[in-house]
């Protein structure tokens, strides 16, 4: 062991939020621990946050105090800059470069940021040969990036899924329980703290979206390419359908899906529907999960909380034990410069869809949406009609495998039939 | 990066089965990309098992070829000693050994020499500053031993358990799904190629038993203690205690667990009850699952298969690329010779119980068991009597948390109440 491995690893932190506190918790209570397990201190230097008279459970007389994030990031006594504190842009990001620039590793949970700028400073880090690692970026816990960056790097990846957002999957599993409304539920998973301060960053799924641009990245070889991602909230699920999805055997998720097609890169983040049955369709509240198929492992499933101090701070701690035990490597599994640039696929693989939708009490009513159905080249698996509601029968259709652009046919083409009671809902089916 | 880290890794593989043959399949179909993700071209030197002449579908002439594994993993043209032979002693352990004595590093997919001497390998491999790696001996394509040594390294760990041979839960989930005893499916299995050659490997557990009691050296810093698991098969396990399981909501598993405890390290790996609704209780066939519960992350679900050509040798890979990328570091998480010596808990942490018993058509028979019950100072929780079968009634109980003394004298005391009708069933209902 050289001189440089046997030394400490002196860290900065900045940002003190919940997981920054989790963080420094974990170094001050289980020293011994880490230091058997990495073969050297951890120990931290110094620490930033907006703060510095706010009581934070904490004991942080020990460390430097810096007010600005670039000047901890380049302090002489700091080896590893932990960026704890979020947005794509502004302070992490001018110190997550200076950081680089100065010499030192970083380890970071910010999703934004990487899922933004994540080439460029890919590119940076390599050129200056210092690491980024982010566990704690995606899924909480979960030690998702590890497993495909490295579990799995001897698969060609065929498919990454998950439900990666714990808020929307609480809003979702709790509306079935409730069987309140989304707006009801929002309310109510707002009130208990679940949502970020920016609500739409939970609900429109960016935040998710943020996530699968970095796993498609270190699955696919590709640049990250979060503008490249078909992006959908939850906004507009409402009861009926968790209800009439489950009477077909189905819930609803807030999926992400990356894969490589013919026609390039798939990446969707929208509500689409899975087996009850299956692992997805079983998870509850607010734990993440995320499905890795490679050709040769097949389908791996992690499970875990995505959120939290611990989880999180969990995360960031084992890529800080990576860096004290010397591992290197690059920052999205292959070296920066030979990533490609993701060519987004503009038409989706095929998949089955679930429709929903209303029919006028007029006899013929459903063989005029069976006919229209049947012109756009869309063939129905399951068809159930209920009961007549006042003057409307809802019906609900689980279609063959066929195009999103079928769909979207059938649909404009359901308007003009004079028999529909509403807006009709279609919803992707993901095989899982 | 140094001349060492460009240069081709190059390895001897010994062994060609299903495992063997994977890894060389993935190394010639995946060049380019093994090359990109590792910065090195990954090539084989050599290789050795005990036919040359057998057609493995495989195509080998570029290697050269070894009739002894020990000559094979001494060359000098192997930096990777790769030994998927099996067995933990004979040619297995005398490669290995000679390995790392010649200053090679070791990828194994053995989990019995592991268990049996996983210590004085640790020592030898590090004692040659030598790397020994072994995703494929634990859970197959899972890569739980990243998770678990890396991903975790955070965490004060709290309990690992797994379902973690897949012959077995096929087994047992077969015998729910076909209503089969346990002698029918055993032979169904058996006569699809499920089972080893010698079964009790999987039957008994011990197969099970060798990768937990890796994971616990990992999980606590105890030197691995195969011998100290409390180990029972599931030969016993009866399709009536099936069914009666499933009519109280539960599952019976395979289960291993590992846990400190004030007592002394709790290795088990017996049937248990789990709750039919937990991801372990979900589990069918022949997954495999594994949880991590550490005081930061909380509860890690792993689930994915455990055996088969391509999850085996992408565990294989996995070890491969991480030192081809110049990953080092300690067998079980922490220096060897720091490694605790396991002392073996002897008596086990309280839990609920399944009781399942038969009882003679008395009157007062039910309240001679009750009374039985008490007196041990065994609570219950739910008790259902059925409908009489000719002389006898069926009784399931769901004790509340007890010791396994208590139920070992209440089970004890039944013999001398004189309502019994064959022996009582008790097995520990595991909280997951």
């Amino acid at each position: 062991m050289s001189d440089a491995m046997s030394a400490p690893l002196r860290l900065g932190i900045a940002g003190l939020g919940t997981v920054g506190v989790g963080v420094v918790r974990i170094i001050r209570q289980q020293a011994a621990l880490l230091e058997a397990r990495t073969g050297r201190k951890v120990t931290i230097s110094a620490v930033s946050a907006r703060s510095k008279g706010k009581d934070r459970g904490v004991n942080l007389s020990d460390y430097a105090w810096e007010d600005d994030p670039v000047a901890l990031a380049t302090r002489d006594d700091v080896d590893v800059f932990v960026e704890l504190m979020g947005g794509d842009e502004g302070p992490a990001k001018d110190a997550t470069e200076a950081a680089l620039n100065a010499g030192k590793d970083v380890v970071t949970a910010n999703k934004a940021m990487l899922a933004i700028h994540g080439q460029a400073l890919a590119e940076l880090a390599e050129a200056k040969n210092r690491v980024i690692r982010y566990e704690a970026a995606v899924a909480g816990g979960i030690p998702v990036i590890k497993a495909l960056l490295e579990g799995l790097a001897g698969n060609e990846i065929k498919r990454v899924m998950g439900v990666m957002n714990g808020s929307c999957n609480y809003i979702l599993t709790r509306m079935e329980s409730s069987g309140g409304t989304y707006q009801d539920i929002f309310a109510e998973a707002d009130g208990l703290g679940y949502l970020e301060a920016d609500p739409q960053l939970d609900v429109g799924g960016i935040d998710a979206a943020h996530k699968l641009a970095i796993l498609s990245s270190i699955a696919f070889g590709t640049k990250v390419d979060f503008d490249g991602i078909q992006l959908e909230g939850i906004e507009r699920v409402t009861i009926e359908d968790i209800k009439a999805a489950a009477d077909m055997g189905y819930k609803i998720k807030l999926l992400g899906v990356t894969q490589k097609t013919g026609r390039g890169l798939e990446q969707r983040m929208q509500p689409c529907l899975v087996p009850d049955t299956s692992p997805l369709g079983q998870l509850e509240g607010g734990t993440n999960m995320v499905v890795l198929e490679g050709d040769a492992v097949g389908q791996i499933v992690l499970r875990g909380a995505g959120a939290g101090e611990g989880p999180t701070a969990s995360a960031v701690m084992a890529d800080i034990c990576d860096i004290a035990r010397g591992v290197r490597g690059t920052v999205f599994g292959q070296p920066a410069s030979t990533l490609e640039s993701a060519t987004a696929a503009l038409t989706k693989l095929p998949a089955a869809y679930y429709l929903r939708m209303s029919l006028v009490d007029k006899p013929g009513a459903l063989a005029k949406i069976a006919t229209v159905l049947g012109e756009a080249g869309v063939s129905i698996d399951r068809m159930r009609q209920y009961a007549h509601e006042a003057t409307s029968a809802p019906v609900l259709i689980v279609t063959h495998k066929t195009t999103q652009a079928s769909i979207e046919t059938a649909i404009a083409a359901m308007d003009s039939t004079g028999v529909m009671a509403g807006e009709p809902v279609a919803l992707r089916i993901e095989e899982v």
